[in-house]
């Protein structure tokens, strides 16, 4: 759990709730929260995010489908989560995302796995790869040097999200494997800075 | 319609399939599409933006709930559309956004509907109106200077989508009612421009 030291300076608060709009058991969270269910929460169904950026999971131990979570109100976790092919009923785990930042952000993307192929560098929200003139709907790899980025299937910031983090794996994603365990394929086709 | 007679400059193209990953009957459409029943096609299931930025309707005569979509691949209408909790299960009309601008976007946005109340003016992307400022998790109405801009229930663009239009009812967008007959709240928490 490398995660719980970085969240001592009262930058990240999440409040959550057992049912949707705000109701029945609270619970506040400071740090990072491994499971869910071990705090007597079998089920997350509304949430706001208080204070910096966090990254919730399907499953518990920070495994499976990932939710960037952005400051603002969730009242109900069925609205926002997910597509209607990919069924996410909860967030069993989340934890801070610590390298996000409002300053600068930096990642190169690679057309092939192992940082191989033709390359292209964003410092910028991309909403539509495509658009861009990137020449395809996949992505090989990634190097994040700077910052924390979320990378979606869609255009418009649609479909599963991955989040790449500059200190984790000192920011090098080398296979589609290494950014998302549910991810079949490269299909990636927006991309944007996390910040808090 | 009047849609239609901005899209004689061969800018935008959208073609779409009646399966899945791009199998089945195939058209193209390079203007605005009232009911894609009239086309021979009771439901899209996938389709390529080409170029231009379009809007996607729920229902024919671009009524229902709206769909930004940007140049890029959408093999599975069902992996993209809506959420969970409220269920699209096609795309029946579609147009081009013709005042998507790559140069100049500017909105501003007020805590009341009528224009009233506290006010905010944005010109870039905001993943969360929230952490950007804005005391609320709601708006109460815009008005949209140049470009096109869309809104989203929740932070990280994601949930429904409402269009905002500089040239549409002059970029004066009231009442929640004048931002998407689905719309039953003026919860809305992320904004960013739509680009082409």
């Amino acid at each position: 759990m490398t995660h719980r030291g970085r969240t001592s300076s009262g930058l990240w608060k999440i409040t959550v709730w057992d049912e949707p709009s705000f109701q029945g058991s609270r619970r506040e969270f400071t740090a990072a929260c491994e499971s869910t269910a071990e705090h007597g929460f079998s089920t997350v169904r509304s949430f706001k995010i208080e204070s910096g950026a966090w990254a919730g999971f399907e499953h518990s131990g920070f495994q499976g489908q990932q939710f960037v979570l952005e400051r603002g109100e969730y009242p109900c976790w069925e609205a926002w989560s997910g597509s209607n092919a990919y069924h996410v009923p909860r967030m069993c785990s989340f934890r801070p995302i610590a390298c996000a930042d409002r300053r600068e952000s930096r990642l190169t993307l690679f057309e092939q796995e192992n940082f191989l192929g033709r390359q292209g560098e964003l410092r910028e929200d991309c909403p539509s790869l495509p658009a861009l003139g990137w020449g395809s709907s996949a992505v090989g790899s990634f190097h994040v040097h700077s910052g924390a980025w979320v990378g979606s299937q869609f255009p418009g910031y649609r479909g599963f999200q991955y989040l790449l983090e500059s200190d984790s794996q000192a920011g090098r994603y080398a296979h589609v494997r290494d950014w998302g365990s549910h991810a079949q394929t490269g299909l990636l086709q927006s991309l944007r800075r996390v910040q808090q």
